[in-house]
């Protein structure tokens, strides 16, 4: 499978993905406002005609990688709020993928989190309700936590903004010539979350 | 006292200093590619030429405010090191001084962050060297921790990341609509910081 069909599975045709990483290249090289839609076209070898048979504008392709970066996010929050009530180990596995997604896809994630300023007005209100939406899913699990006596929390707002801003600032530093793996960051994090909401967490060895 | 004679006490003159601030706002608007120098002198309300005066070129000037930035949070850092020997008194203040000026300038902030990639060759190594220090000095303080029994950390190189990551990541999202004030939230992610690293904080009454 080629590298943006892995990041976005969901794009037809494969031209359009190919565009899309591009276009990630760039922005995250030079920044939004410094790209053009010549460059991207270039770097997917096709010319800035056939761009706009697959986005009508540089705005477009922004809201498209948006988009999707966040439906992923909101997507494993989901995924792992549907399948435990515990809420410490809801907020374990949440902070391990978010954190292993944010590495993985570090230059993706650079895009989705730094060029939320760049979209038009209306695309940015559907991306501001999807992080919303992941927000209040993590602050309604750190409540119950509180409620159930598992996490110690003064403030589930901040605490929820403070486990999810660890995973954005790995997007941040992560390269691929770090020696710690997506997966294992993810854990690392994954612990260092829950004793940030003071669950009891075994001790190191 | 003006803004930029209080971001930048120490640059001489005031004209130097109105660029800076100017490049400060058009680097975080529209990213320091997209910006030329016309647009910084003429957000100062000076000639092209005039800015030539004071900085050689665009990355002078995003030198000259990166170099400050990471001189100033390396700083406040020592400032607090050379003041206590006790590690979990030390994070404490770190984290509250480090987290209120990622939020109290949180646009310089932002420029210090994510623009080191712009930088020259030469220039970015300087201030590698700078953010070096910064986090060698947390993961020495942590270690200190660990020896002397407060803290419970595995990676002591990991959980400063994570501690400083907190911090820079504030830059991303604060805005001054924020409700909560730099102090205050310097002193909420001091306490979290304290339990990520497994100090023993008193529960939240």
């Amino acid at each position: 499978m080629s590298l943006s069909a892995e990041l976005w599975p969901d794009v037809q045709p494969d031209a359009a993905r190919r565009l899309m990483l591009a276009a990630v290249e760039s922005f995250a090289r030079r920044g939004y406002h410094a790209t053009t839609t010549r460059d991207i076209a270039g770097a997917a070898g096709m010319s800035p005609a056939a761009l706009y048979v697959h986005f009508p504008s540089k705005a477009a392709l922004l809201f498209t990688i948006s988009r999707s970066g966040h439906e992923q996010t909101l997507g494993l929050v989901q995924n792992v709020v549907a399948t435990s009530a515990e809420p410490a180990e809801v907020i374990r596995r949440v902070v391990e993928d978010f954190v292993a997604w944010h590495a993985r896809r570090h230059l993706v994630a650079r895009v989705v989190q730094y060029e939320l300023a760049a979209l038009p007005e209306r695309e940015y209100e559907i991306v501001a309700d999807l992080r919303r939406l992941i927000e209040n899913t993590v602050r309604e699990v750190i409540t119950e936590g509180v409620r159930a006596g598992v996490f110690q929390v003064r403030d589930p707002r901040m605490a929820a903004r403070a486990v999810l801003s660890l995973g954005v600032d790995v997007a941040r530093w992560y390269t691929s010539r770090n020696r710690t793996t997506p997966d294992e960051l993810g854990r690392e994090y994954g612990e260092l979350a829950l004793r940030m909401l003071g669950a009891a967490v075994p001790p190191v060895e």
